[in-house]
């Protein structure tokens, strides 16, 4: 049984088969290559994007989806995560998309289940297909991407997108910068900066995060505002710079990535969110059984 | 690109097809003529009757629809509604149908994606589907509607399906009469009237409003009841005459409809519903490339 | 029109038939027996685990499923249940599957619809679907089941696992035995007991209903642990003894149920949960026309 339980779950030549289905899904088409399975989406955190995502990549190739929302459910009455978990699998599904506010739930829950297990974001642990949806956008937009140099800016320290690129990227080949203010920055042997001037003139890419203030209040920053002042990345700091922007959304806009930006033909936002359905469709048929 | 923001962006001609179309979809049969194609419904406003209304349509056409309830969620995470349509536009959907709480967001929201947007209600704007369902029902069962009268009775002045209707039976040579309270009619050339007597010997027509005077506290009404015993549609009122009754539902039984009339066969309230899958049908069979 | 409100709908001979059809949906194979049906899943009572269990039903066997969570609709907006039903019945469903925390109301609400309604659960009236899969677990355990006796044990009174249970298991030759504190018995017949000791040398499955004592505070039990010091099926308890444990879920864990024993073979509370599928699959079959 395989599992994408974290990015390095697939060696970079599985990945690499993975980005060329990937970019055969792209041309968006139905397939029936999951005709005959059933896929659960079960979210404990709330995530129209990520879920609605993994669930047209699952109808898209004609697996059956059911999606369980269970920040109000049954978890509620009582009942184990894992017990939640070996129920659904009794139902006998052929995967089982979970995202969850806690570090390694996806993990454990592997255990509990006879099928696959895909991690839709847990805690501040790992995103892997955030990950590898962000690596497939690069490669689609540079080719070769080794030896670029990627700034990823913000809260990096309590970001699963943060850490599970900077997993994917170093084994890749990419260097990977951090930019932050210092609470936001995690123990590392990364290069680490607080402030996107003094990196802007050596990156190819920037990955703005979404900045989580709310989970940090008094910490450093008064109001999200402020916290923008120091880190949006805006169309006077990118000036003619041949830079893409990635961010995971969703933007906090003027605060992440002001309006010019995101509007403007480097910001590969949009496309992130088009290559996340076709490399979903990848990872879903890699895993499950047909 | 054609969308379906309001009644106008469909010619009498068009309406004409999409009504034969219609009826043939009233065997209630699915079909396979979107069969690859995806619909995103994306409701900022709760409506169980819209939105499965919407998704059964689809899914008898043959399309995969995923439906995102938005009451509570990215919405609320500082993303601008804009941004949240271009993300669902980049998955690919063939068309999304959006219900808001505020006038004039589904026609914004069509600068921002590459598909069709249907309108499943705006504010007090528009609500084109409704209103063309009620021409429908209101067809089939006159045959030749030309010089009927409709009384549109109830709180019309913020009514986006008294909007709607106005403008399309206005345009079919339907009189429109409004009846309500004075504090419940819009600024109007048309005939207006305070009581339902005044005008219950002339029309063909009745279309009852859901009273929503929790909107209006202290306004004219203590209760609904209070409004009830002016406006409410009962069979004595109805008397022997010869009227149908529509409704856009829900309805508040003896507020705005009694149980007698309810049950009486000049309601079409039902018909209209089933009517309401045909009709919508039609729209995404229209609107949709395939 | 045949309706599934509470297990008395179905004849001994029918359920036979219905075990058989289950039996070979144990395979989890799709089928297209309910092609071009819709199903409509309405909860008014949040349950992910027996929506997702008719939900999954009904797709294997080809159908549309429609799932409307209605704890938050339109019910709220004043319309009565019977119009809500009715409504919905005018988008033409091939079946409706309903729940609703008051007794009786799939009942009345099949003389509003013009197709099965199937009760998911009412009140503390019946839960025919979960009656049956229990049969059925203890069918495909014992093979003739006829003179086995299951102690029944929890909040019995206000249980329509327990009613439906007593119902069916009396039909078909199996001893009920009740269990439970004097304030969670119903008047009865049946042979009740107020401890697990007393009958656990002569039965056969003990079925643990779960322990709801926040609806009884201030009644016996002053927290769930104290119920579960006298209630909960321990390996203790249990020793060698070659007897099932069955549970509908979900499982309180060390009060209903502990953990030695939901991991023990003699447990068959996965195993229900995967009958269940089938089992509604065969039910879904034999109500809906095709």
């Amino acid at each position: 049984m395989n599992h994408l339980i974290n990015t390095r779950d697939f060696s970079l030549e599985e990945i690499e088969q993975l980005f060329e289905r990937a970019t055969e899904f792209l041309d968006e088409k139905p397939r029936e290559i999951l005709k005959n399975k059933t896929v659960i989406t079960i979210f404990f955190e709330n995530s129209t994007r990520t879920r609605s995502s993994f669930e047209i990549a699952a109808k898209r190739l004609g697996a059956m989806v059911v999606s369980l929302d269970v920040s109000r459910s049954s978890s509620s009455k009582g009942e184990t995560l894992f017990d939640t978990a070996a129920n659904l699998d009794a139902m006998g599904p052929d995967a089982i998309v979970v995202r969850h506010k806690s570090s390694g739930v996806p993990h454990i829950l592997a255990n509990y289940v006879n099928c696959p297990i895909v991690n839709g974001g847990d805690g501040s642990h790992a995103h892997p297909t955030q990950a590898l949806l962000d690596l497939f956008t690069m490669k689609r937009h540079f080719g070769d991407i080794k030896g670029k140099k990627v700034a990823i800016v913000g809260d990096i320290k309590n970001s699963r997108v943060a850490n599970s690129n900077i997993e994917l990227l170093g084994r890749v080949g990419v260097e990977v910068i951090l930019v932050g203010p210092p609470h936001f920055l995690p123990q590392t042997d990364l290069r680490v900066h607080h402030s996107i001037e003094e990196v802007i003139d050596e990156v190819d890419v920037i990955m703005s995060l979404r900045a989580q203030t709310e989970r940090h209040a008094n910490q450093i920053y008064a109001s999200l505002k402020d916290y923008g002042t120091d880190f949006c990345i805006t169309s006077k700091l990118m000036g003619e710079r041949d830079i893409i922007i990635l961010h995971p959304g969703p933007v906090h806009r003027n605060v992440d990535v002001d309006d010019f930006m995101m509007k403007d033909p480097r910001s590969k936002i949009l496309e992130q969110v088009k290559n996340g359905v076709a490399v979903r469709m990848a990872v879903l048929e890699k895993l499950i059984e047909h």
